[in-house]
């Protein structure tokens, strides 16, 4: 049985995700495709629109095999991290390949660049730490390292978020000695930061902004069941999930926590903390607060990630430990096929790290994930909380035939 | 300049407050009343109706001639606490008299009790040490041992709150050795909890309970004042405080504490953080929280300062350590008339704790009181927040003529 491995989070599926999952079986010619997706909390520092659970339905109605969830101290991570988690997921599940899309759309380069810049480590980290004392952010850093590095003479272009992720994966695979086979694809759908609907291929931004603003319809930008569960979800959670409707609670947090408290929280450092409080005074929204506070130094993404890990009160002693273990403790099946269940039967024996279907113990990171899902799950009705905590404790979506 | 002093919340300055105030002006012949009022959090755990300088407001206008405020950390304490911070800044600000309504009504008896129980310290202290150990609340606790050691003698109903806070105020002035003269004077109004307002002098529970449930007019049981003060203040800032209006911050913040976190807080004992969490997750509003978390152990109140504390982040170590001090470092003035401003020129030499009229540096408590206020307010728009927390930080309230 082949199998191939995506990177994804799904916020939510649409088009490009479907045109992406077929070609993926196709070139790869899987029987099997495992998505590795972010929880309820993405890899650029947000909310996501919908529930995992009704995301990794979606998933599995659409033909997806297997849905695992990438743990909370992996996903909303930069690049490296988040590539290094999932990479190490989709191995130790003996996926085939891993087919991601970049703007670049060819492998061959990928492969150079990790060659070049694995004889060339020592330069390569030297430039980093020197745009990083500059001022400069960690993304910006690395680009500069890969261009010196590589002489120049890469066509790869590093400001396109899907190639440094793509980057990254390559490089996890190649660290790892892993014998997944990486294959990309050309992305075709818009820009990913585009945020209006103008093709049957439009970027994940633009279809929630046409959602949470009431815009566009996007009828013809996702497939019908993704318009049918996230409709429902709203119907029944009156909200779909987004920043500003945590405003209110994260703005009560920062202002309740002395500075030591602040800065034991994960990804603050060098005095960032009492930009927060002090621009958390005067900020009227989510938007502005997040403009009050960009500095060249932190990325919007970064300041989100923060934001994220005070909301879920994640803090650097239990992320930093999660992230000193060689290799996950453990996963979770989120959703899966009867392919998918097939699947794992008959690799059974060579997984090398234990997974689960719920996030009962002994799944090693079920307090940590109680209490991210409790944080992503306070601004919905006090009855759509209860009935969604218990989610999380029940089996395992399963598609049936 | 005779002076007296009174203890009180506020919430709202109603009529049985106003002829409290009356009748002990004329009793004690003051020139000046001063009364040392709880901030935004009151004794019995709960948030006021509005905040600490609406109420002041509406005191000095009644004709009260000093508004100040007893700290957060001895206002939302049992009555032992509450007393002997109400108590000690009295008698730094040499009032000659303090004057508080009981259910009893003489003060002979309470002195006499006072006496007794001096004399019997050990027998007292072990009978509450007894009954707590069977399971009791501490008031219960208390209670018990004012009848075993008085050998019933005394016809003083320690059931009544108010004569169990008085007995507490003539206690810290004698344990001070202070030379302010206890005065009583009966409660005229309904009992502390009637929910109805049935008489010109009705319980505050009752004007609070027409209030939030629109249930009745209160003008018959306020001054014109209160009644135009308060509802401005819902005017302006769309709502009164209550608990179930946090209930959505509590909850999210009590789901996203560690254990460790949880067991930090001022209050939280004996594993009740354990209960805490998990009726968190069955409550579907703050009423039936706190029914799900009542034992006989723990008393409404004792359960609401515990939330209270929670919702402010207020921690063992930090009360603990103010507590520990002789006598509080500093006190703040919220409001005062011309004969108050007077009041304190006068007596000027011979306050010997340190007095403030903002809540900037040195004020002691700044730093605790503007995390309170935070708390405080975190319900309100965001403009009201901004526009409200500003207010600690200008000068107090100042009654022309």
């Amino acid at each position: 049985m082949k199998s191939c491995g995506l990177i994804v989070e799904y916020n939510p599926y649409h088009n490009g995700h479907h045109y992406h999952f077929q070609q993926a079986k196709e070139i790869t010619g899987a029987d099997c495709v495992i998505a590795v997706m972010s929880g309820n909390f993405l890899q650029r520092g947000e909310p996501a629109l919908t529930d995992k659970f009704s995301r990794a339905r979606i998933a599995v109605e659409q033909g997806i095999d297997l849905v695992v969830e990438l743990p909370y101290f992996y996903a909303v991570q930069h690049s490296e991290l988040f590539a290094k988690g999932a990479i190490q997921i989709l191995n130790s599940l003996q996926a085939d390949a891993v087919c991601f899309g970049s703007e670049h759309g060819q492998i061959d380069e990928f492969k150079q660049l990790y060659q070049t810049i694995r004889h060339r480590q020592h330069d390569y980290q030297e430039t980093v730490k020197v745009a990083l004392q500059e001022g400069l952010s960690y993304p910006k850093a690395n680009e500069i390292a890969f261009y010196q590095v590589s002489d120049q003479q890469v066509s790869l272009d590093f400001t396109k978020p899907n190639n440094m992720l793509g980057y990254q994966y390559v490089k996890n695979i190649y660290d790892l000695n892993s014998s997944i086979k990486p294959v990309t694809i050309t992305r075709v759908q818009n820009n990913y930061h585009d945020i209006e609907i103008n093709d049957s291929i439009a970027s994940a931004t633009s279809i929630r902004q046409a959602l949470l603003y009431n815009e566009n319809s996007i009828d013809n930008a996702v497939p019908f069941f993704t318009n049918q569960v996230i409709a429902q979800y709203k119907n029944e959670h009156e909200r779909w999930h987004h920043w500003q409707a945590y405003f209110p609670l994260l703005k009560y947090r920062v202002l309740t926590m002395t500075t030591a408290e602040l800065q034991a929280i994960h990804g603050i450092k060098e005095g960032i903390e009492n930009r927060i409080v002090e621009t958390a005074k005067l900020a009227s929204t989510f938007q502005h607060w997040m403009e009050l506070l960009k500095t060249k130094r932190y990325t919007w993404t970064s300041l989100q990630r923060i934001f994220t890990h005070i909301l879920t009160n994640s803090q650097k002693s239990e992320i930093e430990s999660l992230l000193s273990d060689h290799h996950p403790k453990g996963f979770r099946i989120l959703a899966m096929s009867k392919q998918g269940q097939e699947y794992l039967r008959y690799k059974k024996k060579s997984i090398d790290i234990p997974w689960f279907t719920s996030n009962k113990p002994p799944y090693p990171y079920h307090l940590m994930d109680e209490r991210i899902d409790h944080a992503y799950y306070s601004i919905l009705p006090v009855n759509s909380q209860q009935h969604l905590a218990k989610q999380p404790y029940s089996r395992p979506i399963i598609k049936d035939a």
